[in-house]
């Protein structure tokens, strides 16, 4: 960790930024992007250089309750799918750059034992959190360190995260209502393609799993609500954000986890980029809360951090402006009349 | 240019976009765009390797009318700046990995001779709209056949354009102005940062200039109230088109290019890929006009193409996602229940 920024370094942030040839702010949302990365890194010549897409999988309790649109084994299946390379993240990590490591955080079917996939199994699944906890304490202990020790062991400049898991849009619901005390009515969505049918059986069983228990804090909704892959997503962000890497958050379930880490460590905002929006009514309340403005709108809806790994680009790209771009002096270009 | 497409090439398309290891139509924007190259090069399995940005800069004889923030020796400044590689599409070009070719089309001081510069100079600069035609026909056509063999020498999967000109917001509201129909003052901004004064003066401007002809068709819009970098691009616009190379088209100045290419060519429509949304008034007026929705909003008003290079990552992406994802029978994955 470095030192804390002298006093005079948002000044001479917002100045080397400004002398830049360009007209001032005209890079948007890019120089704001450049500035928070320069602040989290403590240094007006920050390093983006490599990204590593981490990709959670864990089943969930509730998806026998017939709360998602796929049967549960596809969790497992696209974990397979994930390890040879054929699903969407695998496509877009490799098309721009970024690592990507599989972690079975808890998917059915026992241990993979195989290349490209770190198993680091919680159980085979959490308990159906209509009837009670989806985990126990322990459980949600040795997901969040596990995500920390996760994290602590990359050395990337930045981490996004992804996730996969039938049934956690339902888990992101739940996290949204208890955190943000909004309905559920208006956090749930048809996740991977529920039809109205569908997406009203969702709504019910989530509105009678809510009524299950009253106020809760950040842990005991993770304790509650949680999968194994949002507690493990939850503290490699605390773990990387402490160590300031950038996080970059994608999506409806990462969102969750994220809101989550901010709970338990408000530090942990200050080193997320939000990469894409969701088209699931409940992302908005949590980017709202978190005063958080996603990059890219794509009408994407897939999760597995596919968003993220779009991401990256803009912010190998914004560091590169404020290490590379020419100021007005070294180029000899005049400034305004 | 390969054979037209079979009748059943879109079923085809759709089926393959469809049976990927994803809800259906989850990637959103990135399907959208897969399939759009995939009908440009009538091929289920499209190529996107290479890009190569073409910066085409002038200066415009209606600078002399006090309607930018800067003075006119900053389009010279800027395009050494361009050959030092210090300005922001240089900086994004390496950071994305496109190639960058930087063109005089028609810059006060006569040619460059240096290298990193192509001088193909039309005249240096054109004359003030103001007062009549902004170029003869004869600086018209020559500025388009350039344009359009610098596209045709190009081998690039797609080309994607950025332009520099003191001034040349002005013309991209004329073009905008006598190409749709749309009032002057619906259509004129801030440019690079006129304050208010300024922006009441730029409209005046316009406004005469606008009433000195009647209806025009694009061929006499751009002859009227064009730049020789606007011209160029939209040969080079025609030219790329006609080869199937897409073309990424960024920003104020250079959709009003793309504007007058489709008026010139309608084929060249099928090509354009539209990159970043201009905070200029006139650009969205333009885009409808165009049925064009662009992939990135990220408050960026710089031109140079700069929105084009944050773009094209995601057209590999999305041509990487056509081809090297895995199908539900490939992977082994359940559908929907």
């Amino acid at each position: 960790m470095k030192d804390a920024t002298p006093p005079d370094f948002e000044a001479a942030l917002r100045r080397k930024i400004d002398l830049k040839t360009k007209p001032q702010g005209a890079l948007g949302r890019i120089e704001d992007l450049a500035a928070s990365i320069a602040r989290l890194q403590g240094t007006l010549s920050p390093r983006m250089e490599s990204c590593e897409l981490m990709l959670f999988a864990a089943d969930h309790g509730i998806a026998a309750e017939g709360v998602s649109a796929y049967p549960q084994e596809v969790t497992r299946q696209m974990v397979l799918n994930f390890a040879a390379g054929g699903a969407a993240a695998c496509v877009f990590a490799r098309s721009l750059g970024l690592g990507l490591h599989v972690v079975n955080a808890g998917v059915k079917g026992g241990v993979f034992g195989m290349e490209g996939i770190l198993d680091r199994p919680v159980a085979e699944g959490t308990a159906s959190f209509l009837g009670g906890p989806a985990m126990t304490q322990v459980q949600v202990d040795q997901a969040l360190a596990t995500g920390g020790a996760l994290a602590t062991a990359s050395t990337a400049d930045a981490l996004a995260f992804g996730e996969m898991g039938i049934g956690n849009t339902s888990s992101a619901v739940l996290i949204a209502h208890k955190m943000l005390g909004r309905p559920v009515a208006d956090l749930v969505g048809r996740g991977t393609g529920l039809d109205d049918a569908g997406l009203a059986r969702k709504r019910a069983v989530l509105e009678r799993a809510a009524a299950r228990t009253g106020d809760l804090d950040a842990l005991n909704t993770l304790r509650h609500y949680g999968g194994f892959e949002i507690a493990m997503m939850a503290g490699a962000m605390i773990g990387a954000a402490s160590r300031r890497q950038v996080v970059i958050v994608d999506g409806f379930i990462v969102t969750a986890a994220a809101l989550l880490a901010c709970a338990m460590e408000p530090a942990a905002r200050a080193a997320m980029v939000f990469a894409h929006a969701s088209a699931e009514p409940g992302h908005r309340a949590m980017t709202e809360a978190l005063e958080a403005r996603p990059l890219l709108d794509l009408d994407m809806r897939l999760g597995e951090g596919t968003g993220a790994a779009l991401a990256w680009p803009l912010l190998r790209a914004a560091v590169d402006m404020l290490n590379g771009m020419a100021s007005f002096d070294d180029a000899g270009v005049s400034g305004p009349v």
